[in-house]
């Protein structure tokens, strides 16, 4: 294997790489478009990980980014990064991130079908290859691919985990910080539920430093606020398709949260997250087996906790439509 | 400004925010495609700046960028991002990253030509508003639109680089590390002279903790080495055409290459970099004004020193010829 | 200057070096025993400044303790580092940190005075030098001596830091995330007012993503509580006492706060931090010209904002007790 | 364990911790003096591990600093820091670094006697609980000592590492770098052999980005240089003995180095790096089983390779002399 030049180089010392030693941090993204990419390049950059695999069925796309990738490895701390559409190089994966699917559809039954059928050739494979790995669902609508996910995984629900409204609560937190004058991580604010239009913000629980507004103003995130602070959940909601129309795509926001994820589960940081998770007997009032977005302490296993909000009546109210209407949803696609 | 709300919330103590105080570490991004969204995307996931401008004609685009990176900065230190098509925007910026052109086209001249225009619109802008920043080219071919940026900026040379042989010196050390089993930071490697095809491997410098390879072998590198190590510039080469049929256009690897040159730069760090620079005087025997790859020490004013390498004949022809070559290209772009 | 060997080998390209352009970040602290020697070497561990100053009467303590860290510096990103005797070499500074004093004395009041005779030696040069500098005080008793070096250097309020309980405050928050099973930054917590035996522990704000835990439990924090959490701030308080004894002085734990805070800083991050600041006025009922931790923003300037908690008329007057305390003594200083 | 509240506050979704999956990257640091905790601190302040033990025999001493880390790792990312007198704390540990050691003594015999037993308490204890890790020796005299873990734990060589020569290689750096105005990563340059006054600096291997100073000037490093280089060596060595003098013991400098190398294997970066390490065989015409400095090659295993150098007869004749008068000692030590 070596050349002569090496051999005269370097005297060789220790014996044949034990591979089991370095899997410590091995991530997998199944996925090379654009968002499956900027979240791979997102986990090199912030140097999260030292070994990367990226799948994806177009061999050609994922060699194309790897060896962009793979190329500047010398301006990081020499990740070990490569592509395959073999999910054998997946082996021993600690956590698969899950971005492959179809684009955006009119029709969510039609695009839920159709990324479900996906999911189906590719979380047995991921299951084969990682059987202890975290599975952290990303294609959209992301709340009921967890579900698929879980289902065709059989993997307990800790280790499930879907992005859910990770990116609302951060353009939240952005927003709020906006207007407040400090920096979000002085802030807490969530926003929980079901990704999308019908996301819920917890403007009970928005705090800076400890305070609550709702202490100082309570009328916060009501029709009745003078000030209007609820249009800070609009433009959240509307950044989405803002963002979808201006560049077709988001990818670096969701690629940071993401990464952020991964980091936490890496290093068992128990810090808590808004994800989509499997929400029954979370005594809100939930009794279907859906996944949707609450504040998460996440650590080595997946998810350690869910923290319990104090959610008013209207709240609660939101959220279990949204579960009741996924499971309804769900029925359809004939998992059991 | 502040809401009735966040009066009550917070004392207000300092007095009106000292702009200046924060142009410390800003970065202007001109052009919002791929490359330059994944340069701003890269400076702000390492947090190489705290102020970052995205510039581009196309204001939505630009914007659709800036949301996109902007929402996720609870995930980073709290970085300032905006967008604009106002020049204005970058106004004291420290270094200015030109990535604005038009695509690939078979013909290098008109290449040439059309950028050069699109150059004349920007750099007297940049100029205006950050006389003493430092402009980082990257537009493609980078030597010559160097070349253009300098003519019309007036800076004086060590203030105006191009990316030059960056990426292709990344990958010529990312292959032979993995040749070797070392790593890049324990390997000095360079390919110097034009960005592309004609670039040049300085095989006479390739060493591994100070030992050098060619007093291992001294046909490394040629013709009639029996390990054929040549091989290596010939896939530095190829892969660039590669990664553009694969995914039409590499990305991560340049923004992770200029991510560590703004680095340098803001950190005055004096690291070493082979990047396109004003040649002329530097004891190749070139005396034409044009700008090609060398290495070159990096400090908080731009280039500090050009460092002499050992250039065996052959080598100081190539490099003499591209220099005629683009002194020749050169003149008919007629900036004097 | 340069060597024969140095001139073969680098061309010079950039003229003199403009010194200002690299001040961006500079840190001069002021103090080379435990407390101040840790600060420094975190501060460039954790690639905080690039430019640091050590300032110590001891010329051959400093000039030991900056060899110590220089040589180090390949493993970091090549920062400057000097020592001194001269306050000139701190010149332009951003931040001063002064550690300077004498070691713990059984007498308060000796130890204020003794102290304030140093702090009349140092403060006017630290002025002088770096006029629009922020001064971070971290020599005990800390509270009434930053008010010491306001009056001394005339600065601004909001330029006027002192470390206060930002340590109490770190601790509190360890010691109810392990209580909690969740990291520190899912949860607020601030120990606030002066800094040691009479720290007061904000309960009502102790909220874990927005949750406040007196919802759940509103006796925490009471002697009514079944579930003794003041426990916890009966450890905090007592921890200090406890690592002055098994290691004479405490040092890791300030110097990773203070860090936090100069990156705060520097960064213009809006963070949120309980430290010593100037509170009259600031609607706790506090009319004194003292200062006690409160949640201060912090920006580029210093002090943005203190944000106003909910403290019950317990906290207050304990909080109004220390400002009278502390008022009466300062009059015996006799700085106006 | 849970109290209430924290049941009120959260529900409990993932089964008990798997500890195994958390020890990825666990590091013991043996000794609670100045150099382990200073070795402690940066492994901390740098973010290398989140799960660091820290042993001594005094329980009191290792108390006291694991306090002063603990309470502010609300500033890092949640890292876990034990202190114990017990091994068994130690466990399953990737490296463990011995600093353990009594202070300097005139007699360097009777010195690396005293260190010998007190190494028979520590290997064997830590052998027992980390059968699979990597030994990092720091305790002076470095090289020798490396020896004596090698023989008490029975391990592979590669897996025996004393920090040898790494703080005089990164101060000969650091001096050619700052006299060549250059960064350390731009230049090569190893002090290789026995870690103090009979180091052997390389002055072949010096070279900036490829180009050896020699090629330059031939005389560098030599008795006959005009300009004097290897006063530089003379710095290197004596600035140790300075140090010494004005702060009693470095810790710093090695604090940095070991936190690097710790990365290193951590990381499995394949960085090159002097450390003492089992040199019989490695050509230099070394045939005694003695550890002295050389360039290694670093990777998740411990050392993969030695790079060779290419030594003159006089430093190859140093460092036979180096082996021998080592091997001399060693034999007293009666460890077969």
């Amino acid at each position: 294997m070596f050349t002569t030049t090496v051999k005269a180089l370097m005297t060789h010392v220790s014996p044949t790489l034990d591979i089991s030693a370095k899997c410590r941090n091995k991530i997998t993204v199944i996925g090379a478009g654009t968002v499956g990419t900027a979240i791979a390049f997102c986990l090199l950059a912030q140097k999260v990980t030292d070994e990367l695999v990226l799948i994806d069925q177009n061999e050609e796309l994922a060699r194309g980014e790897m060896l962009d990738m793979q190329h500047a490895t010398m301006y990081l701390d020499s990740p070990n990064i490569t592509s395959s559409t073999n999910y054998e190089d997946s082996k021993n994966s600690r956590i698969c991130i899950i971005t492959a699917g179809t684009g955006p559809e009119r029709n969510k039954i039609a695009l839920v079908t159709r990324n479900t059928e996906i999911f189906k050739a590719v979380i047995p494979q991921v299951v084969t290859y990682s059987p202890n790995s975290i599975l952290l669902i990303v294609t959209n609508p992301v709340d009921i691919l967890t579900y698929v996910a879980w289902k065709l995984s059989d993997f307990p629900p800790h280790r499930v985990i879907g992005s859910g409204t990770i990116l609302e609560s951060a353009r939240f937190r952005y927003l709020l910080a906006q207007k407040l004058g400090v920096s979000t991580s002085s802030l807490h604010a969530f926003v929980i539920g079901e990704q999308g239009g019908n996301s819920i913000p917890v403007w009970s629980g928005v705090s800076v430093s400890g305070v609550r507004l709702r202490d100082i103003n309570r009328d916060l995130g009501t029709e009745h606020d003078p000030e209007d602070w609820t249009d800070i959940h609009r433009q959240v909601v509307e950044s989405e398709s803002e963002i979808e129309r201006l560049k077709s795509c988001g990818s670096w926001g969701i690629a940071l949260s993401v990464a952020r994820v991964v980091k936490a589960i890496l290093c068992d940081t128990k810090e808590c997250f808004p994800i989509s998770t499997h929400i029954k007997g979370c005594r809100h009032g939930v009794d279907k087996d859906v996944f949707l977005s609450l504040p998460c302490v996440l650590g080595c296993q997946g998810v350690c906790y869910i923290v319990r909000q104090n959610l008013n009546n209207k709240e609660k109210e939101l959220l279990q439509q949204c579960a009741n209407e996924m499971n309804e949803l769900q029925k359809k696609l004939m998992l059991e």
